[in-house]
């Protein structure tokens, strides 16, 4: 049997929301920590977001919970197109996706789209870049790889 | 600010399905690795299920992934109520809720209570018990807490 992820370790677990000011206060009181910054994603010049195979300008709002074993991210989509905005509007608020770390994004996708698990969305982060799959149907919740660039030093 | 959750490590996401054996069958594939054991809860009478202040006769079949960070497990539930049941028929397969382990479960319930999340579930196990709470509303996903006994050598 040939893993399509290597002794995997569960990087973030992101959830959707439809106000994550609302959201992140309320993680914040949970864990008794100060409410994170709220992000911005770039635009699409920048982030080369592409859903379904087209470009999209969407962009999201972003906050992170750090654990000691992984991150917790609060996702607020805008209305523009993309695996985000499409999937609160299906199942409502709630996990979106469990990301794992890899190596050669590239490579990874194809690996991924020959084990019948098409590419859902891709896109670039300053030092690294996504890709979301279509794996709902198989394993119930999306799969995203995060690739960082190395800091070569 | 106080935590109900100091130090927090997320022991446990998991993911509820209709048929356990086609998506534990799936995982396994995606990750390499042999389809784990599928295994049933006791019976009512050893794990003293309480739901929404009731008795329940709800089992459980469970499959666990252990990532070298956490675990990943499936759930599917039988017809009897419970939170699986009810969390499945209302939102469709996906995650429902992530684990922490706790250390004194009483007063953590105590706790989680007076912080207006009310206990939803809770049952024993064989060495020790776990706890889930309303939290859907403010963080979109159900808490659980796991409290494991000490061995005592």
């Amino acid at each position: 049997m040939s893993s399509l992820i290597p002794n995997p370790v569960i990087a973030q677990i992101a959830i959707l929301v439809n106000d994550i000011d609302k959201v992140s206060q309320a993680y914040a009181n949970f864990f008794g920590v100060e409410k994170p910054p709220i992000k911005i994603t770039d635009t699409a010049d920048k982030t080369q977001v592409e859903y379904q195979g087209k470009s999209t300008q969407a962009r999201i709002k972003m906050a992170f919970f750090q654990m000691s074993n992984l991150q917790l991210e609060l996702i607020e989509p805008d209305e523009h197109p993309s695996t985000w905005r499409d999937h609160l509007n299906k199942y409502g608020e709630g996990p979106h996706h469990i990301a794992f770390m890899v190596e050669g994004m590239k490579e990874k996708i194809s690996l991924f789209e020959s084990n019948a698990f098409p590419l859902q969305q891709k896109g670039e982060y300053t030092g690294g870049r996504y890709a979301y799959f279509n794996t709902m149907n198989e394993l119930k919740v999306v799969i995203e790889l995060l690739e960082n660039d190395r800091n070569e030093a």
